[in-house]
């Protein structure tokens, strides 16, 4: 019955996930030992690395998760959106990502895994902003992946405030991020 | 002698930032030892702490001079130079910094102690803007605080993109920016 067998391991893959991000976000990433995990997941540690191969796997399947629903969202209603979304995010959690930069800033192969986290996804939003500029909506003096880098750049920078446990005020900067891309 | 004693003071403290920062940029905060501050100072760990309670006020140390730089830039130039001066700093040191970011966030006494870390150029910083405000040529819809903590925010958003090894492009970067706090 491998229906029932795939959607057993659906299951399991979740409840690893949910379980992961939880203890992520309490402890941190290294912080996060393999008892933590199991602990969180309810899972031993032979099911859990059943799934994934090794701890950085269980957090690029979260963090894949987390670049679709931001994607998602910017193309399905707008920029706004995205902000006030992360500025809802659980600090704990945006601070796990912070704690792995360097790690992908120093280590080759997970930077290309990384960039590569969902290369529809990267075409999709390319895609739109260029529908943008020639609608004159955006502002075409500009490559739309300069554009890009700029949104991802804002959100990287609420991140690092949201993670210092300073308040990130959504509205002024939407009115500062809608001059900087607005047809000049 | 107090001046000759006062000298001597000043030197050692400037080994011990100057060794530590080489430390901590090579092997990240917690991996900065003891051991491996001796050696990059190179003074016991004895004298070390002489001058510095812990190894927390070393960095802080450290972030006081790169904030007071910084602020300096932006004042006595402009913030193009503040943007082509943070993408010109050393990757593995800006990654320190997002290390101990969370610890920031999550120990309200630390946060305090960051906020005011130099509460005259945050000052100065802050007149400027009323005043360039004032002279239209800045936008003047917002408080000065908002444009500062988006000026701010760019700067921790370059910080994310360089610890994570990509490249940070000044210039168009820069349109964007002078776009947004621009006199609309």
């Amino acid at each position: 019955m491998p229906k029932v067998s795939d959607s057993h391991r659906a299951d399991r893959r979740r409840q690893i996930l949910d379980g992961a991000r939880r203890a992520f976000a309490r402890h941190g990433y290294e912080g996060a030992t393999v008892a933590r995990l199991e602990q969180e997941v309810g899972l031993s540690r032979g099911a859990i690395f059943n799934y994934f191969p090794n701890k950085w796997s269980i957090f690029y399947g979260l963090a894949l998760e987390d670049y679709d629903r931001v994607g998602r969202l910017w193309l399905d209603e707008e920029y706004g959106s995205v902000l006030r979304h992360m500025a809802s995010e659980d600090p704990d959690w945006i601070g796990v990502y912070l704690e792995l930069i360097r790690k992908i800033g120093t280590q080759p192969e997970l930077r290309e895994q990384w960039v590569q986290r969902n290369p529809d996804l990267n075409d999709e939003l390319m895609e739109r902003v260029a529908e943008l500029q020639r609608r004159g909506e955006l502002r075409d003096d500009l490559e739309p992946g300069e554009l890009l880098a700029f949104l991802g750049l804002i959100l990287d920078g609420i991140a690092v405030r949201m993670s210092a446990g300073f308040p990130v005020e959504t509205e002024p900067l939407l009115k500062l991020v809608s001059s900087a891309i607005a047809p000049q």
